[in-house]
């Protein structure tokens, strides 16, 4: 009896994921769904992107956390479409959540919404939220063996981001395990090494969000 | 028709606990259900906690993870009684999990038993597994933000180890705020500042193990 009702709920979101993507097409926004576990630095890497894009680019951002405006607020300096969804205890960001926070966007003036999911390795990824690409963040400090123990979103997400590595000459993180890891799981992966605080290695993350940009300039 | 459905699972999930809480109780083993973020450091503070305490106690270890027996593997260079349960995408470890790999240890020689659940702040918390304790550890690199904005496992805690305190004074960690904010959770927290790997603060952490040891000398 369990299977049917876990379809069920799967089936909800595609609906509404698929009802999102059309919306986003339709205002050609780039969509970002970013993933990573608690900690890895998701609030300060969109600090540091809208920092490096703001001047070029409109940027919203759907704030996703178990309970608080923590994060929301902190990225409320640097924007003004920024919207805080409260799962109120749910492990994941789901479609209906994000439907719902996109009524309070003015989505004609965003080029790029970055969606901030609850800080989780194991249960946002089944989650499609309508976007264009899921993007990873590790962080240098929760240890290079984190694409063994959690392939999955390893596996499902379209670019991985190695964050603070800032720190990396002084650990013994084994950076060939960590990105032969993501290669056996997902052969083409692309991984980039940021340090979203020091700005170090940026430039790409950026450039690779500029190539995926869906607005005529 | 679904909220009927989750208490099922919980109510299930009790009964289970309920029998191996029974069976920790009548073998006299300390059991305690280590949580935390990926890559906060569970499988080192266990291995650091067995080298202080393996000539006066006898460990055991249930290893808790998506995949692999990474962990596991590590810990079984200190130690025999080291049992791996794959959950195979479930965020969270639960009492039956425990109560099949219970079946493959030799409990009667056994003082502590540590539980390293799957790497994840929110899932884990609602599955009570038969444990004694429920210990998070929380990294100085997730942040000072971590109980804000995942306050029910520290509230629902007995004991938080904050861990990585190595690089406390080189970071803008702010340990009033940390503090704080879980005091406010909950009044009579007990927080331990520790550095799994360099041992630092880690005495008093294997004292409070010693005062709830339930074997006689």
């Amino acid at each position: 009896m369990k299977v049917p009702i876990i379809k069920d709920v799967l089936e909800y979101n595609k609906e509404h994921a698929n009802i999102n993507r059309d919306l986003f097409k339709k205002k050609d926004i780039l969509v970002i769904n970013l993933l990573s576990s608690p900690g890895a630095g998701k609030t300060t890497l969109i600090i540091s992107t809208i920092e490096l894009l703001k001047n070029k680019y409109n940027i919203g951002v759907i704030e996703g956390d178990i309970s608080s405006t923590y994060d929301a607020d902190k990225i409320k300096k640097y924007i003004d479409a920024v919207v805080q969804v409260n799962t109120g205890g749910t492990c994941h960001l789901n479609a209906s959540m994000i439907a719902k926070a996109l009524k309070e966007i003015d989505l004609e003036n965003i080029d790029i919404l970055f969606i901030e999911n609850v800080g989780n390795l194991i249960c946002p990824v089944g989650f499609d939220l309508g976007e264009d690409y899921k993007v990873v963040l590790s962080s240098v400090n929760e240890g290079d063996d984190k694409p063994i123990k959690y392939p999955n979103i390893f596996a499902k997400s379209d670019l991985v981001l190695l964050n603070k590595t800032d720190i990396l000459e002084n650990s013994d993180f084994d950076i060939a395990l960590f990105e032969n890891t993501i290669k056996e799981l997902k052969y083409d992966s692309t991984i980039f090494k940021v340090s979203a605080k020091t700005g170090k290695g940026l430039k790409k993350w950026a450039q690779w969000l500029e190539l995926k940009i869906k607005k005529a300039d």
